[in-house]
């Protein structure tokens, strides 16, 4: 049986969004726990299906790893912006490509021991070529992926985000309970 | 075909692992990145099998989301440890089991983009009980969970860390294409 949740006996602001919490558990251990209070509006990662089985992958400078990185289109909730709006924008800037249909299948979660960060993972259907100049230093790579292919990219070095591998995996498995796939905006 | 990498002309020290750096990207295009370094020595996150086909969850307190999260055990490596000798102390404090298999399948990256923190994902095979003490404030709630059953778990609101769906999903996928499982450490 999941216990109580703790009691917040206090929070204390360290500044930059960090905190600390004053908990005391149901069993009535108190802790000082820290934690990372999110910037924005949380953020969004596509999984956009250019034909029937196949996704749109990016090839991405990653400055924290410093290499190019294997994974999906996603970017920052804009202020007044949707999570839809966020997708299609980023979309456009990062493949190429708006969509007809959009649709949240779920919101994933970072470190949700230490953050409160949110990314919604949107499942893009119905793609159309439209171009929008995006903040990007280049150009990405866009990669075609068959999802049925997936087994062949998830050992690979440069495709490392757990958050995009998840993503990958239930677009798959939500697709193939779902094979209408979604209905339109 | 992927650029080349870009030059790193200056580093910046910021703080707290913070880094700012002038990048030249392969077009020319000059711009100041930031990035997070990580402290410690990387992170383990363990799919534990207890029977075949079946992986050991754990409900445990999530102070980011201020709720209990259902994922798969995990902790830090601490100084001194090789990852396999962190995973297996983490599962005996976390879900009271030592493995006699323990095998690294991949490294995932938090945010790649931002951070260069890396997990490595274990699969461990052959349990024992054996529990060692941790610093929970509480016991961890174990939940055994069908690997054919994670469609039913993927989309549950309690069940969101990125890095925890990827790992289930390629430890399964993984196992499908090596039914002998791992070789003995």
């Amino acid at each position: 049986m999941t216990p109580r949740i703790p009691i917040i006996h206090g929070i204390t602001e360290r500044g930059d969004g960090r905190e600390e919490l004053d908990l005391e558990f149901s069993n009535g251990e108190r802790r000082l726990y820290r934690r990372q209070r999110a910037r924005g509006n949380g953020a969004v990662v596509m999984v956009a299906i250019s034909e029937p089985g196949v996704v749109l992958l990016t090839r991405e400078y990653a400055c924290g790893l410093h290499r190019y990185e294997l994974g999906l289109p996603r970017g920052r909730i804009d202020d007044g912006e949707t999570p839809l709006q966020a997708a299609n924008r980023e979309l456009k800037e990062e493949v190429g490509f708006g969509a007809r249909r959009l649709q949240v299948l779920r919101t994933l979660s970072l470190v949700p021991s230490y953050m409160d960060h949110v990314t919604h993972l949107v499942l893009a259907q119905d793609l159309y070529p439209e171009r929008l100049p995006g903040d990007e230093p280049e150009q990405l790579e866009v990669l075609p992926w068959r999802l049925d292919a997936l087994d062949q990219l998830m050992l690979r070095d440069e495709c490392s985000e757990g958050r995009a591998l998840a993503a990958l995996f239930i677009a798959r498995e939500w697709l193939a309970r779902n094979p209408d796939g979604i209905t339109d905006v």
